[in-house]
């Protein structure tokens, strides 16, 4: 087989067979096909496209290319969850304790990455004591003995997928469906659970910006699951504005720990009830997401999700008193309000500008070796369809450098919109995917 | 700028301005921008393509990433002549020493290249003594004095091209025509002539295989040339059959050396007289091709022509007697005849199985460094048209080295396709364009 040819097929829009795409892969993670050859094949993928078996295949040759977790000596059906990211994303933190407190089995890898703020794992390391490495066996015992256990990715997953993507990013060649599409489920799968539920966020703060692109990927990933045999399902959502109040670490966490509560956010609440329900459901401990989303409801007012939270940070070596008492988690040492300057309706809230200002003040990283400040960024006072007066607050402003102030408080004003037409609240589930 | 927001630029159909494609060659050419950027460009430029004025500025570019040839010095309009390649394709020999029989200045560069048969360069190089290495200063000189010099091409021209290139071979990136025009383009300019013939073969045995593409390329590269400030104009010719009858080097210079003696094959001649016709109007020689023409045939028929070809040789270091006394050429050990197996006509002769022929008795290089044999390969006695009988000859196989006949013959026999039907002969030229 020669590169070159399989270059001239794609690009004449033939698909490519197992075989080629197997070899493919293969001599690409070694390092027998050069990257030059590989960036003109994802480039001709841009334009002529990969069908669903093509992209299934991509997807588990890229999964076989390193290690593949195996957690079959944990009883039962293991969950996995996925989000294609947003700005106000703490939807892990609450979902996973709420789910396992109902029997769902969690073997969770989660990654830090970069952005306006930390990883799952960065916002879960803001809990006093919490500790995101531990040995094979001990994640092994913590998930059957309560249920849910979360580390950082150590193993070497997918490691095709991380040269491609890194080749991809320079290349412009990342905003192809099928790419996306085959590097998120190659990890996935590699991670080894038995069924998927896909958080697809669509809108201004999202990678999909149009709710049509949001489920074509959706539908292209759901196709990938099954090709490979596991239970999967996406749900559609919006990410026109930030998701719940909270933008920052140790800030997104307390609202996960009040949406267990039962006083989380509206829309933030929404989305756990909805994905969690998915979970039970493919977990097989649901008939229905209607009778799930009934259980689920009854796990937060009864306390049994909080309690499950508690055990979870213990058993990582957290201090679970936060829960109860968040004054534990610390404080900024400043606060700056942005008021209002007009009457009027909030019209909309640009995410990308919320993201960046909470960047400003400390809660993400532009580069790996950046130190995130887990008590900065921003609580938003004013949603979208949200009446405010002329100088009432739109949204606080957490930080622990003063220089910061500035430059974050100019971003975030950037990011509203006032008005004077009403324009109702949006709302958060736009669709699903089975 | 970032090579990744032209990469996009490009991708998304936009046109590259002036300045970001100077930008990319003298970064490419000088290491700044890697091949994997480079060749998600080339691909993106194959689906995207490249309008007139990017074409142009490509050109200008890649002309501008080396040396350009100053001919200032020699007085009057310096004229070259650039064929895109077929088998059977002697023209240079005779057309150079006829048209500056007329006074055309011709200093000419020269390559070896890969292929059936040796190039222009090595076709020369076999008659006996016929140097084509000399410092600048005797090239000059030689032009200066008969009109007329040839060179190996030493000069660093275009390596921006040569990089390129390279780049688009492995990454099947090659057949993209404004690319295939800017590269032939970006040498010609370099090599500093005024005015530029071109031959644009069309044709199973050409890389242009319908005369549509033909005369695409054709109109690329007058568009190219006109930008560059150059006189210009192409001729489409036929290159579904071999150019005249002979193919191998010395056998091309003698079919050459017949052709100036006003007895060449039909097809070769007209082509001859169609390139030589437009050089002079281009060089203001000539008021139209018309006039041109019947002084290159007068040229021809007074012995000029053939004079001049002996000036050349001999002021070239060659042995001039060899164009009275083609036995001074030396002849091949071996001769075969490929006889006709059943009585028809020639309905098609295959170009590639002719060139695979005599590439196989030795007249070719497979790679660079492989020794041309000149006295190898192949006279056709049969062109499409005409009637053969069965056991008639069709062609004779001249070689060296025995164990080469029996694959060079199954190979020609493959190349002839008898059939009953009346097939009528071949036109050469088949349009222009200027």
């Amino acid at each position: 087989m020669r590169m070159y040819d399989l270059i001239l097929k794609k690009k004449e829009g033939r698909a490519l067979s197992k075989e080629e795409i197997d070899w493919m892969i293969h001599g690409y993670t070694h390092g027998d096909i050069p990257d030059y050859q590989m960036s003109a094949m994802t480039m001709a993928i841009c334009f002529q496209g990969m069908d669903e078996r093509e992209t299934g295949d991509l997807t588990l040759a890229m999964r076989d290319s390193g290690d593949i977790n195996d957690l079959s000596d944990i009883p039962g059906i293991k969950l996995d969850k996925h989000s294609t990211g947003g700005v106000g994303d703490k939807t892990s933190i609450a979902l996973l304790p709420l789910v396992s407190s109902l029997g769902v089995k969690l073997a969770k890898m989660s990654g830090r990455g970069l952005g306006h703020t930390g990883g799952t794992i960065d916002k879960l390391e803001s809990i006093p004591g919490f500790q995101t490495s531990m040995s094979r066996e001990a994640f092994f015992r913590q998930v059957q003995d309560i249920g849910l256990a979360l580390v950082g990715q150590t193993a070497d997953l997918a490691p095709a997928d991380k040269k491609l993507y890194a080749l991809r990013d320079v290349t412009a060649t990342v905003d192809q469906l099928s790419l996306i599409a085959s590097s998120i489920m190659s990890k996935k799968l590699a991670a080894g659970a038995d069924a998927i539920v896909l958080d697809v966020k669509s809108g201004s703060g999202a990678f999909m910006k149009t709710e049509e692109d949001a489920k074509a990927l959706a539908r292209a990933m759901v196709s990938i699951g099954h090709h490979a045999g596991k239970k999967i399902c996406a749900v559609i959502s919006n990410m026109d504005q930030p998701l719940g109040l909270a933008v920052g670490n140790a800030l997104e966490v307390k609202e996960a720990i009040d949406t267990l509560k039962g006083k989380g956010p509206r829309d933030f609440t929404e989305l756990v009830l909805a994905l969690g329900s998915r979970m039970l459901v493919l977990a097989g401990l649901a008939e229905d997401t209607a009778a799930a989303e009934s259980s689920l409801r009854e796990a937060i007012s009864d306390g049994r999700a909080l309690d499950q939270l508690k055990r979870f940070i213990t058993a990582q070596g957290g201090d679970a008193r936060c829960v109860d008492e968040p004054e534990l988690f610390g404080v900024a040492k400043y606060r700056t309000e942005l008021k209002a300057a007009e009457s009027g309706y909030v019209q909309k809230i640009d995410c990308s500008e919320v993201g960046l200002s909470s960047l400003m003040l400390g809660a993400g990283r532009e580069k790996l070796e950046d130190k995130i400040d887990p008590l900065a960024g921003i609580i938003l006072r004013k949603k979208v369809g949200d009446r405010v007066e002329a100088g009432e607050c739109l949204a606080e402003l957490y930080y622990n450098d003063e220089d910061r102030r500035e430059a974050a408080l100019k971003r975030l004003e950037a990011a509203y919109h006032i008005g004077p037409g009403e324009t109702g609240s949006q709302s958060v589930i736009l669709d699903e995917v089975n």
